[in-house]
């Protein structure tokens, strides 16, 4: 069953986390609308493996001081194109969580043809779609760079799913509904 | 150019990291000889993906602020079994290697054939021929788990190669040589 639509102001990050470039962007839904904070790319630089992770870690510890969210989503990765970057793409994650669960998030996470479904009305939606309705649906003046209009499209995603507005697949129904920011 | 034998005594932490189970192992070096100081497993519950991985990350700072090592090492990997496996191993590595950068070490990398030659003397050497010698080295009076014996058979090849006493081939020297414990 899904959450009713909020009547307060929920504010989400989604995080497209990457070994190069982690995504981020920032929501806020109020009565099942939303409209855009803030989104933007964690680029790490060319420095030791330990040292880009901690890159992102740090990155996105700053984005929640400044934004505050109440909730933190993430793509569920189904299948990673080979070992050696499913490697990277995990230890990415690996900091990109960690750094949630410190603090004192839950993340959920949802599968690209839920966050396609979700934004576009269709599963099978290429990229190039759900940036365009990113753009549309938070007026945006300018599609955003790829990585932070994917974390805002997963953003999104949190926000119908919580509001009732996207139907929740039981099996990826988001697990936890708590997961409020502190510190 | 390998560096020269340590006269002081040298703490090192290896890390064995995987989804279920990491392993760590923490030797002193003095003169060239390794001595066994502690070894184990963090073993993470069953709950979300990002808890398991603070699990990680807050068992390895807890291991860092008993035994305060100098020195940190990790297994490189090379080649991860499937592109599933890969994204596992790689978010608990990611957990591991921001929490040691997070607590300001580096973080040296050895491959497994290095591993394997420089505690058995053979590349080629096989699980049981390693967890064998890291048993016989440290004077252990039973084999270590598994997890735990592969971390301190990591630590011992950072030891061995800081000491002069392995040899570092030029493309998997350890990039750094500072890293010491701060918080």
């Amino acid at each position: 069953m899904p959450e009713p639509p909020l009547d307060i102001t929920t504010r989400i990050l989604g995080i497209d986390p990457g070994s190069r470039i982690t995504g981020f962007g920032v929501i806020d839904i109020h009565q099942g609308k939303p409209s855009y904070v803030a989104s933007g790319c964690i680029r790490t630089t060319d420095v030791a493996l330990e040292q880009r992770l901690a890159q992102i870690y740090a990155g996105l510890g700053e984005v929640v001081g400044l934004h505050r969210p109440t909730y933190v989503a993430i793509e569920r990765v189904f299948m990673a194109k080979n070992p050696d970057s499913a490697l990277k793409l995990g230890q990415a994650r690996g900091a990109a969580l960690v750094c949630m669960a410190n603090l004192g998030f839950a993340v959920n996470e949802y599968s690209p043809r839920q966050i396609k479904q979700a934004v576009t009305g269709q599963g099978g939606a290429d990229k190039t779609q759900v940036q365009h309705m990113v753009t549309a649906i938070l007026r945006l003046s300018a599609t955003p760079q790829a990585d932070a209009a994917d974390a805002l499209a997963i953003a999104l995603t949190d926000g119908y799913v919580r509001s009732g507005l996207a139907v929740d697949a039981a099996s990826q129904r988001p697990r936890r509904k708590t997961g409020r920011w502190r510190l």
